[in-house]
């Protein structure tokens, strides 16, 4: 993620897709809302952006399939949901909550997941309102490599996630994503692990990840930036870029997104760039690239 | 789990697998095996075993189905691989080794993790071959309660795990199982999930979980064993004490099997038995029951 490598379009796109993010984020909790309600409307408006791999924009399967993962995670309760491999809701990370509130269950899988979510009523969307070409092209464009390289785990093209402190002191994070492109067998990645891609825990902190999945799941990346803000007492500075580091030492890359109950918002990463953003009383502002503020 | 509950087949048909399971896994690091071989070769055993939830004896889904999930961690190079839903393979704990190491991917599921089985040339099995009288009973009898009551989380019927330690000082661990009886919508519970189910870090500890899985993942369970042993310095005692006081907090209910790189075994568990046992160069002994050793 480069500026030589990211188009005018997709830069400008991005940019935008944060910033509405931001704002739909924002408004609940300037009102009072809650931040769980704040992680979700934000994660629902980067799911309905075309410029994020999740939701609409979502990557393809080896097969040619969308197959989404979404988590979320409430840091007062502790309670959690998630769902993997699902093909038909519109919005995953609205399933994920529904998961943790309409069900005895944390984590629900593919048809069974797609089941759940007709059940609850939740609003679905025909395959073709998932799909984009340039999607299809990243896929085209990986099926033409030699074998050994059809799994590139560093091929990242934009999980989607937020955290969010609210009035009450309460954090909450989300992430969603359609994972990697070319995945097969049923390739469940770090997004929707409770304490890989998120995790929240308002005597620690709420995180969200992005990055080569495998790696962050090796090091349960989200649950030990906490772990770390809990038992060592670091900053969440230094909690994240300390992670960060093991999952460089394991050969993975990507970033992370971290918020306290005190208010204090980080982010930390080992590639070019990551798209990302802030909002607070004091204003808000988006980000791509590494040498950006 | 309980005398009264237990009868006298089961109490001894368990007793006689823990400790095959005890004499596989100690068999291999008398010789100097690797942790990780012997705790993959103790949970086949308890796989291969009817009286334990995984593998043959594994308990239904609510459609009458068997759906497996395994997980396995090498605490040396914290390489880890996983499954979730599998149906068809005699060994599950064997094909997350196999996703582990023949596969670019920390975790595969169902359809895509079968055809993955097959492709690897790992040993199939009918499903007659993991299906029993006493789990169609044990089904039969959800399915007769009324509908709320369908999704008992405390209903726990032998999930299997193990840690161990070899004489390199390495710690590995293993989860296998076939998940919760009547489980619906592609249900994933801990024992699949890094971090939550298993763990292993040569820094830390290696832990196998077993119990109410939703709340295991919440709590990060195997994980924040670690983080406690790594951060805080507490012994695996005080460690698996704390977190299963929390999980019990949230309301769940289960129990752990921790090792160290310095070789200290420990349990801990909040229901009334837990399965367990223990071999080292000074012997070995199972126990099912609360109030024994």
């Amino acid at each position: 993620m480069s500026r030589e490598r990211l188009s005018t379009e997709q830069d400008e796109g991005a940019r935008a897709g944060l910033t509405r993010a931001l704002d739909a984020g924002a408004a609940l909790l300037a009102t009072g809302g809650a931040a769980l309600d704040a992680v979700e409307a934000a994660v629902r408006m980067l799911e309905d952006d075309p410029h994020f791999n999740a939701g609409r924009g979502s990557v393809f399967t080896y097969d040619g399939q969308i197959e989404m993962d979404a988590a979320i995670m409430d840091g007062g309760t502790r309670n959690a949901g998630a769902v993997s491999g699902v093909t038909a809701t519109r919005n995953p990370i609205g399933l994920a909550r529904r998961v943790m509130e309409g069900s005895p269950h944390v984590f629900l899988s593919r048809e069974g997941a797609d089941a759940f979510s007709l059940d609850q009523g939740l609003d679905q969307a025909p395959a073709d309102y998932f799909e984009t070409a340039e999607r299809r092209r990243q896929l085209d464009e990986l099926r033409a490599r030699p074998d050994s390289e059809h799994f590139d785990l560093h091929l990242k093209y934009g999980t989607v996630g937020a955290v969010a402190r609210d009035m009450d002191g309460h954090v909450a994070a989300a992430t969603s994503t359609g994972g990697l492109t070319g995945k097969r067998w049923g390739r469940i990645g770090d997004s929707p692990i409770i304490g890989a891609g998120a995790f929240a825990d308002d005597r620690g902190c709420a995180v969200s990840s992005t990055g080569a999945g495998e790696y962050f799941l090796r090091a349960g990346v989200a649950h030990e930036i906490c772990a770390r803000i809990r038992h060592l007492g670091e900053s969440p500075r230094q909690a994240a870029d300390a992670v960060m580091a093991e999952v460089r030492e394991l050969g993975g890359s990507g970033g992370v997104i971290v918020v306290t109950p005190a208010g204090e918002g980080v982010h930390s990463f080992n590639t070019r760039g990551m798209y990302r953003g802030i909002a607070s009383p004091a204003g808000r502002s988006v980000a791509i690239y590494g040498d950006e503020a």
